[in-house]
This record gives structure tokens, sequence and C-alpha cells, in this order.
């Protein structure tokens, strides 16, 4: 698989650097044909359409620390809407203190993920939104307990009749799901300047940007960082050519195998996106590299066989922050109050 | 000083009882002797006047999770802005997973209230914003690594900066605190159906509403729960007539007596603000009750000698619900990024 991985990594950044050659006013061209701006607007779920009440739905719930046992933790907690989506820990401290086994994905623009876990175990939003409330050593609820405790909140009921308004029983598990998916799929951050650039600003980025950008493509950082997500869009191996040491990919976490029980997805991760990635440290599913510099250099290794120099390392992480967009701007929602027959928090 | 108290509080009713049988419009009149509403406007603190980059720095640090030890815990963690400016739960839960001692009070209108904490061992929300940070059982840091945290943000630098024009080391732990208050000053949850009855519109209360704000006023509850936090403006023995059980009162936690060191303030605490009542349980500085029915037959027993009726108890918990008034519309923060020096979590 090895070499498959690189003669394609190779062949590409060939192509690039080839096309490149060609002049400044390629590039744009070039990273047109690889990426692609963040829409202005939301994207639309299929089966799941957004509606006022089902967004401010997902919105409440979004922040509703009454979905763990403690009642401490809310998806909030682990993905701050105004920390680039994530947590700024190497792994997120769930229910009892106990600490999670990855690092904490931003859900800014995860809706444009091809699937969500680093490990892609969750199809979708919807999917993913249920799996914390349920692990035992994040919010450490179950499907029953969160439907319970909600159906425990008068404010919830009528919520969610509103927001499922044909359904006879509205308040469940997978509607709890559906809710948090159209919500967080506001959650994008359209018009960073590399999206301006797409869009045909060539001024949007500096010289020294458009230098990193060069560098990106032609190197091959966008073979797998590629698409609207700038990566989001496929799974790959951490460690093509050469595997990094066990600070940054420790051998217990086999990956994508858990999932999928294949040896060929031993050590295969999501490859993720790198929209916001300088909101988004520490970086890699470990969560165990804090430096920019140095991830890239590390990419370069591990993924590339390429040990990039540091100008170039630095010219790309230039480009990197002309990925951060503008942020979601969320109000935060009212919950509706417990009443004295709300099921209780843990103690 | 029980039968200071107890005398105290008999005149005080008998004179309201006596006004009040003089018919409806007296009513009103009572009412606004003794309450007054919330401002439209958030008060000026004096010394610590609000500019608006010292507000959104403070919204900032509000929301900011590397003030705590483990990069986890937020004010808004414990005084969560949607979910009545508290958390929900009995006592919260801080650094490692420690419970704190007493419930969490709500930072809404907080400003109004004579002093801050339970025990009233912090003098103004400026005081209070320091406590938690340095406190091991809440965030778990101290001022030095608090202050060393946000010096190694570069957005926070040039934050202070902007919000602290004329210092030369603006990025202190006093200024946190400055910045804290000025954002929590900004919590207040005007137009309650009872500011607008207090304003003049008698029919913002319904006839129920009125009974209950007759009975709290008559009964003597109003003698504690008065002006514009109906409560929060005076400290008061939990048990003034029949000390309560161990349930809500536990022994251990003597209130003001560890602040002043004096017998007589032995099981003395700050008189709660009823503000946004029905949005906070559980109740109590022990926050052990969750029923607003229980509580405040609870507090006819403990505090006025008065078994109270149970339809009487309906129409003052009917009153409460009109205490709940319009809350802040706060947009959530963008937080500085991290770079590759700034300090790290705790494990």
């Amino acid at each position: 698989m090895g070499i498959g991985w690189n003669f394609r990594y190779a062949a590409l950044g060939f192509c690039l650097l080839t096309s490149m050659a060609m002049g400044q006013d390629n590039l744009l061209d070039d990273a047109k044909s690889l990426f692609s701006p963040i829409p202005k607007d939301p994207p639309v779920l299929n089966s799941n359409p957004a509606t006022a009440e089902k967004v401010e739905l997902g919105k409440m719930l979004f922040f509703e620390p009454r979905l763990s046992e403690s009642h401490n933790i809310s998806c909030n907690t682990c993905h701050q809407i105004g920390f680039g989506g994530a947590d700024g820990r190497p792994t997120s401290i769930g229910h009892n203190w106990q600490h999670g086994g990855r690092n904490a994905p931003t859900v800014l623009n995860s809706v444009f993920n091809i699937a969500q876990f680093w490990d892609g175990r969750a199809a979708d939003l919807m999917e993913q939104a249920g799996g914390p409330i349920a692990n035992p050593i994040e919010m450490g609820s179950t499907p029953a307990r969160a439907v319970d405790q909600l159906k425990g909140i008068p404010g919830y009921v009528d919520a969610f009749r509103k927001a499922f308004p044909e359904e006879i029983d509205p308040l469940s598990y997978n509607n709890i799901g559906k809710a948090i998916a159209v919500f967080e799929a506001t959650l994008t951050t359209p018009n960073a300047p590399f999206d301006r650039y797409l869009e045909g600003d060539e001024k949007a980025l500096t010289v020294e940007e458009k230098k990193g950008l060069a560098l990106f493509m032609g190197k091959g950082c966008a073979s797998c960082h590629s698409g609207v997500n700038v990566g989001g869009g496929m799974y790959a191996p951490f460690g093509v050519v050469e595997k990094p040491g066990g600070d940054f990919l420790p051998p217990a976490d086999e990956g994508r195998k858990r999932v999928t029980g294949e040896l060929q997805d031993q050590y295969v991760f999501k490859v993720p996106s790198l929209r916001n990635v300088e909101l988004t440290a520490p970086y890699f599913h470990s969560g165990r590299a804090w430096d920019l510099d140095e991830v890239v250099a590390a990419m370069g290794t591990a993924q590339l066989g390429t040990r990039l120099a540091p100008e170039d390392v630095s010219s790309i992480v230039a480009f990197l922050r002309t990925l951060t967009g503008e942020q979601p701007q969320v109000t935060y929602p009212a919950l509706p109050p417990s009443v004295a027959t709300t099921p209780r928090p843990a103690p």
C-alpha cells in the first residue's frame, strides 16, 4: 500500500509543479481545480431539512448540559463555538474527569466532511451527535436517559413538537441528533482570505501566502487536504512514508481499523479539515502537537517523505492562516428550565 | 438574636397587611415602596467604568477555559448565560471533578447584590471573579498562572492594552477581574412582568400573581427579599424561627461565620435574589431543594414561623414566576488562539 500512496503523491505533485511553473496566473486556476470556497449559506441536509424551529432546538441542545449524566457537559464543552469549534486540549475531559481517546475535532464546517469522528465511524452529523451523549467517558448518559431527561423538561416537549410537527412521538434520540445536526450545519466559516482568493480576488493572499499555497499543492499536501474543507474528504494512513513516533501516533490507537476490522486500515484516519487550523491547536488525532510549524514539518516527513526547508514550512503555515474564516455569530440560547419532576443530575 | 428577627418580621408583616387591607390599588403602592424594577440599561460600576473594549474583553474572559488549570472550565461552566446564569446542579463540578461547597449563584443581576458569594466574602463582582479562578476545587489555577496564561496568548495582550489603554502593565489579575465585572454588569434581565407592574402596568400581573405578591409582602417574605433584586440586599440567618433539617442546612457549613468569625453570623447567608428564580433550581445555598413550592413552604416555617397553606404557596410561586425577565442576548465571543509558546493545560 505504501508504494501506491507514494506514487500517487509523487505523480500529483509533479503535475502541479509543472503547471505552476507556468506562472502566477495559473496558481489560481490550479487552486480552483483542487479547492472550493465555503458556501455563503449553510448547506441543506438531505432527509433532514432545516426549519427555524429545528435549528433553534438544535442550538439549545448543543448548549444543553442536561444531556450529560452529570448535567455538567454539553456539546459545547468540547466543541466550543468561540474556540475554533474545539476545546484546545490534547484530549477532552469527560464524565468523572475521564480523558477522551482522541483530540476533539472542530465542529466548524464539519458538515462538509465525508464522515464524522477521526475514524469516520459516524456517517453524518446526526449519527455523530448521538455518540458522545451515550459514551461512558464523554457525557456518560444513555439514549433512554437522555430522552427521559428532555421529556421531563416541559420547554423541550414543546420545542420538539414544533421542530418535528408531523411526528407522533417527536422527542426521540434520533430527533435529538437531527436537531443538533441542522444547527451544526449552520456553523460554517465563509469568507476566509483563501475563499476570497478562490472567488477571484488575487489580492486576498500576500506573496508569502501564495508561495505557501504553491508549496502546499506542489509538495503534495493537497493530495489529501483538498476540496471545500481543505481535507475532510478521504482517509489516509498516518505515516504513509515514515511512521511518526509514538508521541504523535500512539501505537495502541489503530485508527480506522477499529471500525472496519481491515488490516489495511491500521493507523488510517480521516484526513482532517485545515479550515481555521490556526484556531484549533493542539493537532493530530493524538492532540500531541502544539506548534503548527512542527506539524507541517512532521507531515512532510511522515506523509510525503520530504524534509521541508524551514522557510517553506513558514510559507505553508502563512497559507494555512488564510483558511481562517468568519466565525459563526451564535446568540447563546435560553434553555428551558427544569421543574420539580425533571430528572436530576448524577451526584 | 432570634427574638429580634422575629419581632422585626412580625412588625413589618403587620404594617403591610394593614395597608393591603385598604384594597387592590394600594398593592402597587406597597410594592413600589419595597421593590424597584431592573433598570433598562446596565448599571455603571464606580471606579471601573465600562468601555466597549473592556466589555468585549470581559465577555471573552467569561467564556475562557484557559483561565482554568485544565483549560476545561470557564466562568460560564457554572454560571451559564442561557441557563438562568447558573448550572442546574446542587453544587458545581470543578477541577478534577471536585464538588463545590455551595450552589452556584446566578450571575444574572448579580451586579445589584450588596456583595458576592453566599457569604458575601467578595465586596463586588471584580473581587468575586478572581475567586473561582484561583480556587483549587473550582478552576484550580493561581493568579500568577492565570496572568502568565493570558500573556502567552497574543490576542489577549492586545485586548488588555485596548481595554486598559492608560496602564503600563494592563494584563494583571486585577484587570482580569475588572473586565469580567463590567461584562457581568451587562447581564441584567429587565422587563419581567413584575417590572412592568412596578412601572404602573397593573395588567402585567394576573389576579393569582397579585394575590401571591400580596402574600409575599404580607407574610413577611419581603422583609428580606426586597429591593431591585427581590433579595440580595442583606444577610439573614437560615432558620430564624425554626432551623431547617440537615438536608437543606448541612450543619458543617456555618455560612458567614467563616467570613467574620462572629458567632452571631453562624448559619447567616446573603439573602439570595429571587429574580429569574424559576430558572435556577436547585435552591438554597446547599442546592438540595428542587421544588419551588417546597422551598416556599420551607421558608415559611424556617424564616417566618408560618405554615403556609398550599394555595398560598401556589400563589406565591405564581408571583415568583413573574420575576423572570428578558434574558441577556449574548453573542458567543471568538476567543484568541493559542500559539506554539502558549502555556498548556494540565493533563
